[in-house]
């Protein structure tokens, strides 16, 4: 289903680099670059707000194929700079008052566990930390139930985390936050583009992503989902004159789409960029991709196992593109600076950014090697031997 | 002391378009734009994060150059994604409570003004618009110090304001503020790269300001100067665990620096570019480019005062690049389209982004054209010349 040729043809990087730091940032698409590097010099030649002016459609279709990658309408989606302006956008605009109950997953990526603890020290919210079921490697839905019967306000959870490739069992957990009417914000960042993903089949009323990962769009975006039946009960925490109207000397009215969480001023090539990549991601297909991803991950995990002093560190029953692991004796960064040496690009993912979650399993660090689909099964194949070599010395 | 040619030579959208709309977004340079799609380049050969890593000593400039730019030291900037962000961070950050006095100006902008009716309702502050005193057309500093004996949290107002060449007194106003021990948070969106600034001369606790306008830098960028001394008492609304580390289950640790303003993930091309673009204002020098731009605008509302039925709508003492009129009989925006037709850009600046201004000055909205240093006399020419030919129908 997939034309490997046309995709590795699409990615210039290719040539240059064996990328598995898609988790990090994706190679982009010529594309992408071309879209992006079209408007800044139309920007040159012409003007910033007059070239915007004519980039319209092409910004407006960013909204429209946002909508479609996830299955919302183009109003419940706000365009950001990051994942994580986005996330907090949402999270810091939920009413939730002193006591609340926030649920989240022992996973939780640093970012937003840092926003937990500010709203938790200024507002009073109690942080609940759910258990892993051992059987499944990810949040345990029976603890999750429980504590939905002792009253939550929220459930926030990462889709996929950052220090590993065990997959949430999403919908399960939209399912079980609606029936106890938990708000439920879905951390998507690597999951966006990798994994095929409808708000409504995962009952999430918030969802974010960014835009640079598996989606390879350029850096600096990324995107909230807010469900329209949920919006009028949250209120961002900071608003412009693009997010609410100024409507007199002493009153504001705030968008009554997603746009509340937006800021008028952004960087329209990027946006442009964004659309561009989502566009492409459609036409290939995210589930034709997912399978892809998938499947090359099983098959460099398995191969991992077979290189001498390296074990394989996702531990769960559901596993995506994230691949990480430890080689024995060798610290995680001299083994990443290695292989750039090789023109192989990994990543060292860390306990500051999923303290609990490396905490539990006994980590400070691991590599990370995440593919998209645009991988070959040569580059696998290639990047298992050529870190044996690095292994050996 | 201005090398006109050069400046021309360097803007390639001088060729294609006559630009009097640099206070909505400059023209770039060939040099930020080469560094802009240079980096992006990079990233899509080699990847998003190592061609960050390698690019680490530019991104560092970007803080040096900004911090040379206003005189602060490189730990009191935040670089983030836009003139709007920068100044939320600091406004939303800055501890208000109910009955807190927030001394601002009637030239306030829109995006600002929002923020302050937000924390009105919110946090019960209470907002106090200074007259404007009619000799100099901008904020009365009488009425400012006798608001500042009453008590006051906090001044904060724009430089220059979104519809008006008027600028404030913006030192004189940093004088009496220290003097009663009030905060001050300048808005210098439309003033950093146009008018010399220095924050110690300001005696601001804050600026915020953005790229794309007389800096010249991509759209999408900005910074937020926060002095070290007042750092410490402000907490930022929203964190991730780069603008705080992530401790321990229960705690975290804002940022000793300006970082506790920054969110990790960011555009790290337009980041560049704009350190490249500051650089240049500051080879070139910013005192000369405001005498120059100061000079144009000056010539410029003369030939327009010739124009039959203009009206130039600054009134003011201390007049800047932003050069504000009316055509009596012509909605502005059809006076701009027609322009946009030859090839000239303005803008049209309305009620919305600064109510109570326009309010005051009985207008809905003005044409502004805005001069830049790289503007020639002879477009100031040709645009008065295409104007009354515009106007004759």
């Amino acid at each position: 289903m997939i034309d490997l040729a046309a995709l590795r043809a699409d990615t210039p990087g290719c040539a240059e680099v064996l990328h598995l730091n898609n988790a990090g940032a994706s190679l982009p698409t010529r594309q992408v670059v071309a879209a992006v590097t079209g408007h800044l010099t139309r920007e040159m030649l012409t003007g910033g707000y007059e070239a915007a002016r004519e980039a319209e459609p092409a910004v407006r279709d960013t909204y429209a194929a946002l909508a479609a990658l996830i299955g919302a309408a183009p109003d419940e989606i706000a365009v950001v700079e990051n994942a994580t302006r986005a996330w907090d956008l949402a999270f810091y605009g939920i009413p939730l008052r002193a006591g609340d109950r926030v649920l989240t997953s022992r996973a939780e990526y640093g970012a937003n566990f840092v926003a937990y603890l500010q709203r938790q020290r200024r507002d009073g919210v109690a942080i609940v930390v759910l258990p892993d079921d051992p059987a499944t490697g990810t949040v345990d839905l029976t603890a999750l139930e429980a504590e939905l019967r002792r009253g939550a306000a929220l459930v926030s959870l990462p889709h996929v985390p950052t220090g590993s490739g065990v997959v949430a069992p999403a919908a399960a957990v939209g399912r079980l936050a609606k029936a106890h009417g938990a708000l439920y914000l879905l951390d998507a960042c690597q999951s966006a583009g990798q994994l095929d993903l409808d708000v409504d089949a995962l009952q999430c009323d918030f969802l974010s992503a960014t835009g640079r990962k598996y989606l390879r769009a350029p850096r600096g975006t990324g995107f909230l989902y807010c469900r329209a039946s949920v919006l009028p009960q949250i209120e961002p925490p900071i608003l412009d004159h693009h997010a609410a109207t100024w409507t007199g000397p002493d009153s504001f009215e705030m968008a009554p789409t997603a746009q509340r969480f937006e800021v008028w001023e952004g960087n329209v090539a990027a946006k442009i960029g964004l659309g561009v990549a989502v566009r492409y991601a459609l036409a290939v297909g995210v589930p034709a991709m997912e399978a892809r991803i998938r499947g090359l991950a099983a098959d460099l995990r398995g191969r991992l196992t077979d290189v001498p002093g390296v074990r394989v560190r996702d531990e769960g029953s559901d596993l995506c593109g994230l691949v990480t692991f430890t080689a024995e004796g060798h610290e995680p960064a001299a083994v990443q600076a290695a292989l750039r040496a090789r023109r192989i690009n990994v990543s060292v993912s860390g306990a500051a950014s999923s303290l609990l979650d490396f905490q539990a399993r006994g980590l400070t660090s691991v590599l990370r090697a995440s593919v998209h689909a645009y991988n070959s099964e040569d580059e696998i194949a290639r990047f298992t031997d050529t870190l044996a070599e690095v292994l050996r010395g």
